[in-house]
């Protein structure tokens, strides 16, 4: 049975990970017979926002794994004590925790950084020829990752984004919401999700069909 | 096309409502083309549960509409101003928040009192003829808000919230993980989802059914 990594970033759009992304996620895993172990950064989250107003509630703290636990029901991995050699893919979420938590895209753009564990895992998977997944914003910390020169989507070539992407050295692909795009030499999928979807089932559709090539890949 | 109310209870299984189970709903009603809405009650949690170590966070403080703006992407109604004219048939997915925010059932069992804004919609609902679906432990609530005789399921008839349903005055069906529980006379849905599931799969394939089933019923 193959043994599946989902790294998350907190539990809300807006400052963690994307909750319909992560759940649809784990159970296209599930019904693919692909066990998963979720994980998390211990680590505060950059800040907490109000999901009902948008706005950033000054007065909160909040930890991106204990959040990222809600999402896990409990059974979560800190991200640092993973150990690539357990896992034969790994898939990343999206949501804003994703640049706002696993790096700081969302304030730096193409001068981000990206979390020191996240970057270590990611790199000894891909040195094992694992593939990995990246959904939605997720996609703009590859060149920060591996490098520049991979193919990849956020979906629209016009977002803003894809211009900050583009001047990392990420290869921008535009994608339709419902579909994915791989970067075969470099073993690793990407689909735009939410960054494109104005409803749940089109981000479905790219997520499952994103899990499914990463199956594909792993075998 | 056909819109369905969405109760939330919170946002995490151990304090309220369950990701998964909240993300199955919405998803299967997407792509059975039913428009949603969702909705919660504008008050404080019970408690906060550290999902990670699975203790009360004595020093926190949460509210349910603001937390189930999560699973809503920040799209949800106070259920206190929500009109039962406006929708065809409301769903209830589980996790602890339905026994400790919408109702007191964790705490109280068979001697629980229901949030009055729940009481006061989903009769509403049933005295206009229009289904309603209730997933894991919001079943509990069923004979407080509506009285007794009406069939249901929390899953295995062992479980001690089964007689503390029949207790209360409900009638309790054991079911299989996967199934549901109808019914058709008061015309209330009913499965276990994470009341008996092992794995995210059970629980979908059970509220994938348990909403086709209400489509069904509101057609």
């Amino acid at each position: 049975m193959k043994k599946f990594a989902v790294i998350l970033s907190g539990s809300g759009v807006y400052d963690g990970a994307e909750l319909h992304e992560a759940v649809i996620t784990l159970l296209t895993l599930d019904r693919a017979g692909v066990e998963y172990q979720c994980m998390a950064p211990d680590m505060p989250q950059m800040h907490v926002v109000n999901h009902l107003t948008g706005e950033v509630a000054e007065d909160e703290n909040r930890n991106v794994l204990v959040e990222a636990a809600r999402i896990a029901r409990g059974n979560i991995l800190d991200l640092a004590k993973a150990n690539a050699d357990d896992y034969d893919a790994v898939i990343l979420p999206g949501g804003f925790g994703a640049a706002k938590n696993l790096s700081d895209f969302a304030v730096n753009g193409a001068g981000c950084e990206v979390q020191p564990d996240l970057v270590r895992f990611c790199k000894a998977m891909a040195v094992q020829n694992k593939p990995l997944g990246f959904v939605c914003i997720a996609p703009a910390m590859i060149p920060k990752i591996f490098g520049p020169g991979i193919s990849l989507t956020i979906g629209d070539e016009d977002e803003g984004a894809a211009a900050a992407i583009t001047e990392m050295g990420g290869v921008h692909m535009s994608c339709p919401v419902r579909e994915f795009v791989v970067d075969e030499q470099h073993r690793i999928v990407s689909t735009p999700a939410y960054m494109s979807a104005q409803r749940i089932s089109e981000a479905a559709d790219g997520i499952e069909k994103l899990v499914h090539k990463v199956i594909e890949l792993a075998a």
